[in-house]
């Protein structure tokens, strides 16, 4: 109970992308939750078979971390540096907060997700990495035209989708190529 | 892609309840979140063997409804007088946006929470009704102070907690208590 509650402070956690309609910035749980959902619907076009529980657990708990350490913005290099030893130790704190066992096993989740290796963590990363990309074409390019983005820098930094789905990866592509003949995201 | 789309309404759907530290209130997608969470957790007691994923989708999918038809608040009579018939067409309407077999299940997911006949509704159901109740004894009383709730409601509307959880309808009834006497629920 102890750390139900804890992580009741990631709906707390501010996200630079906007919920869609841009009313306000999207927190850590929202996101979370919208990511597990498009795991459940999505789950056929991960290129490999994955176990779906397991992508969904480790959705749940990808950003826990961010209670401690922040969300670090998809574009900022700087902060990016230190992004692992931050995490880390707010990792070892929260997890800390539940027995043994299941510290062992939110922990490996946390770490699968981090590392990128597994079908499950790669198609979980997918979705991480597309979710913020549709919010912000549907919402005139939103973080994109705040912060100068540029579609080389969108292509570059979401090309991992395609790991864990190259249907995604298309879909992801095709997004950024409306938005730049829409205006909203700068070639 | 138009569902996954349409259901981020559900983080513009505010609960009565607030989260916890109580500056503001809760939305549906964060309180999908953290039930889900609880039931990563909390499985193990459960009544009976849950297949935790069925368990998850279901507490996630749970409230698209309200996109529709509002939330209810626990405690209003009136309104749940034709809770279910506006719930049911929301349902229609929303798993409606999804390809057939994908509405299927998750009408059927919705439908089975609904009932609260199998397992997976049941221990789902007892993580819906305590999660308030933790978070109002931790906010000092809110809603059932604002409403003048007393304990004898709070028992009689969280009494299916125990259908799902007996060991969770243990701790509920030390919240209840443990409110009582801290003066931030009447008796």
């Amino acid at each position: 109970m102890e750390f139900l509650i804890e992580v009741d402070k990631l709906k707390q956690i501010e996200r630079k992308t906007k919920i869609i309609g841009g009313a306000r910035q999207e927190n850590d749980a929202e996101h979370s939750w919208h990511l597990a959902m498009m795991a459940l619907i999505l789950q056929d076009h991960a290129n490999l078979d994955v176990d779906l529980l397991k992508v969904i657990k480790m959705l749940l708990v990808h950003d826990l971390v961010e209670i401690d350490a922040g969300d670090t913005f998809a574009y900022d290099t700087k902060g990016h540096e230190d992004k692992l030893e931050r995490e880390m130790k707010a990792a070892k704190r929260i997890f800390g907060l539940l027995p043994q066992e299941q510290e062992a096993e939110l922990m490996g989740l946390w770490l699968e997700f981090e590392q990128k290796e597994s079908a499950e963590a790669k198609f979980a990363g997918s979705l991480d990495r597309l979710q913020p990309m549709v919010i912000n074409h549907l919402n005139n390019g939103d973080t994109w035209q705040k912060y100068g983005i540029t579609s080389g820098q969108v292509l570059n930094r979401n090309r991992e989708i395609a790991n864990g789905s190259e249907k995604l990866w298309d879909y992801a592509q095709l997004v950024v190529r409306n938005s730049v003949e829409q205006g909203i995201l700068k070639e």
